[in-house]
């Protein structure tokens, strides 16, 4: 690729000319611009449109922080903010964490140094306090509840809708309840774990660890905890599986396995995914789609806002 | 967020002093150089990096384009690409085109505009010429068979792995064999159907526009299919499904419909996508996460290479 450098050497001139050149500086000799136009023309070279963002401030870009692009629940999030940022002559520039904290650092750097005009943290890792303190810099949009703090986020009250669907199985019968999660460390996790122990302790079942199934993303991992509860000797007679990727896989493992739905073992999945609906898999949906949007919305509106979006119950054939 | 504008009027100079004292810029009074630095101080203004990617030419971001960014097809290409794309510190921006021709060429003018340092295009719309002229300001990469032309690919030879699979079903005893397509009017697609033509003719069977599924993309697609089928009078006895989340959702199908696979209809799949494992469904494996790896290592490669990916049959339980 042509640079700079490039058009000076073919000038003869030095770097300082040739930007002096492009823009439109009064203090270049006439023969000095005639050598530096003449070797831009000669190799097509494009005046670098950055040039223009350190004159607007604006990059046109933004940044979206996300552990993985290849997931059901983050490519539905994605394709919210990418249908707004179309609109708006955006682009997304993706920072793929893999939960490591160097990389969702990186992404808050680019803010700082105006290579990307907002972001947006589809799930982090970081602390809270490091992410306060990069709110100087630009707009940075979360998509957990952050009221009180300073960003605006649109976010779904995880207690409440878990609390919801474990009241669900219990007036259904059951109250050997087990759950599994994606990462049990993350934010909305912990508002999770919170609503199981306060549901326990309300129907006075004591906690049993071994109930919570983490690390459950993927379709492959509903075998994982089939054949983890298997084990048991009191295995439980319902779970609240907060990926329908990972419920379609558990589906299929017990069908595979007749073991029958929902009579030995009732489910209920979180999202309603498509597959959801055609596996007919009880689920609380979770509108992916239009939380993106909002997320994108919000990134440029001048105030900040906390936007609540109510998570329901879908009832189908898996309880 | 802070501009150069701001600054210049907190410090009550010009745009062009500040740009000046910005690059270091020696025509600058000790005076007017100090107003700006106190402004710069006082609203925490960052010197914006666009600044450096002038003088490098680079810009460490890398164009994606593809159609949509939420299908498995096109996010596992995307896992391949951002795996490689970390290890080299770029960033990927996403162009999600819809296969508007207008979207795709915005990604070709940023190339132009050295807003990015390359292109990959996972599927296009624009035609092969429109694209040739944009190869001089930049690397451009295929994921499509580009021999002969001025760019890198790398990519799977669809004609040959089309008419294995259909010789396949037809060693199994299958004559009246149908295939599923995404777009009937891509490049790979095109492919695909002469592979299918040609098949026909060497088995002395007539073309049947009818056998030819269009737009069949996701998951929810394959029970159009199957209803379509059911109002046939010489329906297919097989299907090539070019995606395996319609395969699966034919499969879905199928088990609530009570249609026996393969008795009744045969399917071969394509990708190998986790589901596929999962609901035992023969498939031609595409490592598109390899893919993805290789297209972003040829953006950067000084010679232009095309390389052609083998594609193999997985044998399952769905022929």
């Amino acid at each position: 690729m042509t640079n700079i450098r490039d058009i000076a050497k073919m000038a003869g001139v030095s770097v300082t000319t040739v930007s002096r050149v492009l823009n439109d500086h009064p203090y270049v000799k006439d023969d000095k611009r005639e050598a530096v136009l003449n070797a831009i023309e000669k190799c097509n070279y494009q005046k670098n449109i950055n040039a223009v963002h350190l004159r607007t401030g604006k990059t046109l870009l933004i940044g979206i922080v996300l552990p993985f692009s290849d997931h059901p629940y983050f490519t539905l999030l994605i394709k919210g903010i990418a249908q707004e940022a179309l609109k708006q002559n955006y682009k997304l520039v993706l920072f793929q964490t893999n939960y490591q904290e160097s990389k969702e650092i990186e992404a808050l750097d680019m803010l700082k140094h105006k290579l990307i005009d907002a972001v947006i943290i589809c799930s982090r890792i970081c602390d809270w306090s490091i992410i306060n303190e990069y709110t100087q810099y630009g707009s940075i949009i979360l998509c957990e509840d952050t009221r009180g703090k300073k960003v605006s986020s649109t976010f779904i009250d995880h207690y409440k809708s878990f609390l919801f669907a474990l009241d669900y199985l219990y007036k259904k019968g059951h109250s050997k309840i087990g759950y599994c999660i994606g990462r049990r460390s993350g934010t909305n996790s912990q508002q999770r774990e919170l609503a199981y122990k306060d549901f326990l302790k309300k129907i006075n079942v004591p906690f049993n660890s071994e109930y919570i199934f983490d690390d459950c993303l993927n379709f492959e991992d509903g075998e994982q905890v089939i054949n983890q509860i298997k084990t048991m000797n009191t295995p439980p007679s319902a779970l609240l599986v907060t990926s329908d990727q990972v419920a379609a896989g558990i589906v299929t493992c017990c069908q595979n396995q007749n073991i029958s739905i929902p009579d030995e073992l009732a489910l209920i999945g979180f999202d309603n995914q498509p597959i959801s609906e055609y596996m007919n898999i009880t689920t609380i949906d979770i509108p992916l789609v239009e939380i993106g949007r909002k997320l994108f919305i919000q990134a440029f509106q001048e105030y900040i806002t906390n936007e609540e979006i109510p998570a329901r119950l879908i009832e189908r054939k898996t309880v």
